[in-house]
């Protein structure tokens, strides 16, 4: 018990600092803010490009399969009548019929009863609400009738007579939607991986629990297309990470009741069945090297399978991927869906284009095909010669195989009302390479939600070191390389020159392309505090020995020790400490 | 005339090469595709997202006044009605009356007329194309009168009954709202700058020329306040580029009728008055670097100021940042905007929030204040005992200096219905320090089109040799840094040492951070060539030489010179190689 509150006063700590600081708050709030929209400060702005760049290493440049694209938010109303969207993405809504507040049908249940109604149909909820005799909680007015409310934000294309849109609410179906044209650009090799980072659009409800429930956020995804009969590539990326150690909650644990996580290794994941194919293994092998790598510790990550109601339309296996709060508990960070061809084949039906992939086989497969070739000689000698040209036109016009295939099945072939026997053909077997064949590929998507893996990221850096904030983000991921602060800034001349040199490292640095903080302002423990607060690894102070030495003071942020550095070899101390922190690539 | 056609076959083939390269190509293609939108593909992002970085440098990292946010681009309907752009932002529209075809007005009478109607009333419009008797030019319909349509996209927050939502036309809102929370942040310091880099949406009519007119595309844009009493900081930031030479159309000579560029240091843009603030001047002259930066030639480089009438409604002062193209002759890449108070007045209005910066003196001004203090022993003397307590109390309201005013003016002070004069008052001069005052602060825009950059740096990088097309870009613009390949790809036990050597080289130039291309498909040539065409600075061959002393060659995508380099040095060959072509900072 008292270690929830503690922890929820972290939780707290984190959104007081984010605001203090600068690292996001909610949006429009001199307007009186707008639920479910958050702004990002200078400092939150770097920290999540630093997440991006660092995602696009773990999922994209550090594989050979992997390209990122980048398609519009506003679609036309087709694609998502293709993808589904337009039918499925939907909330149960409950309206209060005296008050008018709008509620989540679901939301209002499981507060109301403490009863999980989620993926329940609407009939269901009903019949529940009327039983329990439930009301609105605020005004006590009876509730209306649930209905599915779209959650996707409609616009028009077209400033006057447009047509329908949709903002997307994923961003899968750029991908999908380019997939031939994609594969045709990477010379038509499969896997091929699609990745791309972007803003999607919800509209839901009444969303609350800040940066964990937005309208407006950023998916960072990769939809991985492949051949399920060949996974020979497969077994190769997985043996590159066999022992990375996954924990799951699997489908049949949850059935027994147990929500206890099980640890597996990727190649176990394969071998006991729990993924349905094993690219879902890899990926979800690579999403959990790359959540450790923004200091979330192992124990504090699981992989959560959806049962199937609660799965989205178009997945036949999903995990979420989940890191625990202190506030919410499990949060999911990521989704890893197996969507199979759905969507190919959605977007193949509404389109009429080709969304396969051709197969070739390593050697043509050699089959032996019979055929019937017309015999004029014969054809002539009972037909005569009058009807002879036209009946051998029409019969030109059908495949000798299907000749063949009409006479053995039939016993003649029938053309100008005539009936040839097999008497009128020469019978020959003959050998067809076929070269390959068409498959439609599967679909494996890992996605995360980039706020809400900022979100954890902030909690689990969060720090105090003699009651300071101090922020332990993993260096690369820091939105400031590197402070300087002279030591002093008075008038005298020895002042003034520890000043200027100081100036001179900033900008030193700057041009080196790090990124820099310089601070003359307040005591230096002030501005130690100040850095730490943001999580800025490293702080140089130009104190009255650096006018005589050449050396500078490095301090670490989260040790708080001091070494002197000359300043000639600033740049390189600092590149090797940050390659230290780099995450090691997975290949 | 023959000029004019070479060049624009060059547009042609930076689309051609565009699409077959996978840079970027029309969106919803498979859904006969939908004006104004275009997807960025493999190479395009990559490129795309260099010029984001490159932006950064030049405008926000290497300066100590800029910070960057990032806010939602659903926006409540009274950010933009607090704007203007609900009144202001929209186009003149004219509607074919019989066959419902829709145009842009002032598009149409340009195109049937030859006349610029761009920024008349619509009254004007209307009367020119009744006297002109212009009509439907597809079906010879009439046209009904013009109106102004809105050219913002609409939504609802909110699934159901929800409110009205906006998508930003512009990302400046973002800044303006947060102005006050992020000066708060940034420790009450002008100049402040805060930039942003996001999408936009424009609901055009009827978009075409590719990339340069989107519905959808993204700004790089910096808000830029600072108190016009207090120009120090510009002087200072306009003498650290002090030389650069921007070449300037403007307003004056337009009106004089000359439309060739005349040459002003950034220092002269002020003296000569060319600009109405010297923080313009200072952002024009980062903006000429920074387009030079991308390989564009500085002559191909202006700066047009607009007239009163073509300038957007908020904007005292606008110069457009064109760049000479091979189709479409000047095109605006960015937008350097004056726009005063405009907007945090206009928020200020509306939200009843507080949009000043208090601007402290270096030493309080003092002022001798006179005041006048009740006397109640005259008052007694002339009222009575009774009524005091209640006269004093109704005084006590009152600031002595207002009291003092009163009687200056009006020879008394009128309280509870008694006439009070001076000798009612004890007279006195006070000294009172003022710290400072409030200000509104002003705001200077520089205004980047990502995608217009984006295009011009093709057209500007694309070259041929020997019949191939070989793109120029500036290196840290490039979408990879390196290619490597393997001279042989074949079984016998070289080759595939070869090969092993190739494949191992690539992945550490991976883990030490570049984006590198492996491809083994093919001859070498076309290999050079394939990576050519998409810009990679280096191509890295493993021959047979490298097995015996552990070097391979380094081929240079400009000269086609190949250097042999040894293997342990290739990081800092590369590193070496790109540090040259990053740009140099501005402080």
């Amino acid at each position: 018990m008292s270690e929830k509150r503690s922890k929820a006063d972290s939780q707290d700590k984190v959104t007081e600092l984010a605001k203090r600081r600068g690292l996001f708050w909610t949006s429009f709030e001199i307007y009186g803010g707008v639920a479910g929209f958050y702004d990002f400060g200078p400092v939150g702005v770097l920290i999540k490009r630093n997440l991006v760049e660092s995602w696009l290493r773990y999922f994209a440049y550090s594989n050979e399969w992997v390209v990122e694209i980048e398609t519009p938010i506003i679609n036309p109303r087709i694609v998502f009548k293709a993808s589904g969207h337009e039918d499925h993405f939907t909330d149960p809504v409950v309206e209060c019929t005296k008050c008018s507040r709008i509620y989540r049908a679901d939301h209002l249940v499981k507060e109301l009863t403490g009863i999980n109604v989620e993926g329940w149909n609407i009939d269901d909820i009903n019949r529940l609400i009327k039983e329990m005799g439930l009301n609105c909680p605020v005004c006590g007015g009876e509730l209306s009738r649930v209905f599915n409310a779209s959650l996707l934000f409609t616009s028009e294309i077209g400033p006057y007579k447009g047509e329908r849109g949709y903002l997307r609410p994923e961003l899968a179906q750029g991908m999908f939607i380019n997939f031939p044209f994609v594969l045709k650009l990477t010379r038509n090799r499969l896997p091929l991986g699609i990745a791309q980072v972007g803003k999607v659009a919800r509209n839901e409800i009444s969303p609350r629990q800040g940066l964990l429930r937005l309208r407006e956020f950023t998916i960072m995804e990769v939809e991985f297309f492949f051949d399920p009969e060949d996974l020979e590539e497969a077994y190769r990326a997985i043996e590159m990470i066999k022992d990375e150690v996954v924990r799951v909650v699997t489908e049949s644990a949850r059935r027994a009741g147990e929500e206890e996580a099980s640890e597996f290794t990727v190649v176990e994941l394969v071998e006991k069945n729990v993924v349905r194919t094993p690219w879902l293994a890899y990926w979800m092998g690579v999403g959990n090297k790359f959540v450790k790598s923004l200091g979330i510790p192992e124990d504090k990550i699981r992989f959560y399978e959806k049962l199937p109601h609660e799965r989205a339309h178009y997945s036949a296996q999903t995990f979420d991927q989940e890191v625990y709060t202190s506030r919410y508990g499990w949060v999911e960070v990521a989704g890893y869906a197996y969507r199979t061809t759905y969507d190919l084949e959605r977007h193949a039906e509404f389109s009429k284009a080709d969304f396969t992939y051709f197969k070739r086989f390593e050697t043509p497969v050699v089959m032996i095909v019979e055929k019937a070739y017309p015999n004029p000689v014969a054809i002539e000698k009972t037909l005569g010669r009058e009807v002879l040209p036209k009946v051998m036109k029409s019969l030109a016009e059908i495949p000798a195989e299907e000749l063949y295939k009409k006479l053995a099945r039939d016993g003649h072939v029938e053309v100008e009302g005539f009936k040839l026997t097999s008497d009128h053909f020469y019978i020959k077997k003959e050998e067809v390479k076929i070269h390959g064949k068409k498959i439609v590929p599967h679909v494996v998507e890992p996605s995360f939600g980039l706020e809400r893996l900022f979100y954890v990221l902030l909690e689990y850096a969060y720090a105090e070191r003699d009651g300071k904030v101090v922020l332990k983000l993993p260096r690369h991921l820091a939105p400031y390389h590197v402070a300087v602060f002279p030591l002093v800034t008075g008038k005298k001349p020895e002042q003034q020159k520890i000043v200027g040199l100081s100036r001179r490292i900033y900008k030193d640095l700057l041009s080196a392309g790090f990124r820099v903080i310089y601070d003359e302002e307040g005591s230096i423990g002030r501005r130690y505090a100040r850095v730490d607060e943001i999580g800025v690894p490293y702080a140089i102070t130009v104190d009255y020995q650096s006018l005589e030495d050449d050396t500078v003071t490095v301090r670490d942020r989260d040790t708080a020790e001091q070494v002197r550095v000359r300043i000639e070899n600033l740049r390189e101390y600092l590149v090797e400490k940050f390659r230290e922190s780099f995450p090691t690539f997975l290949i």
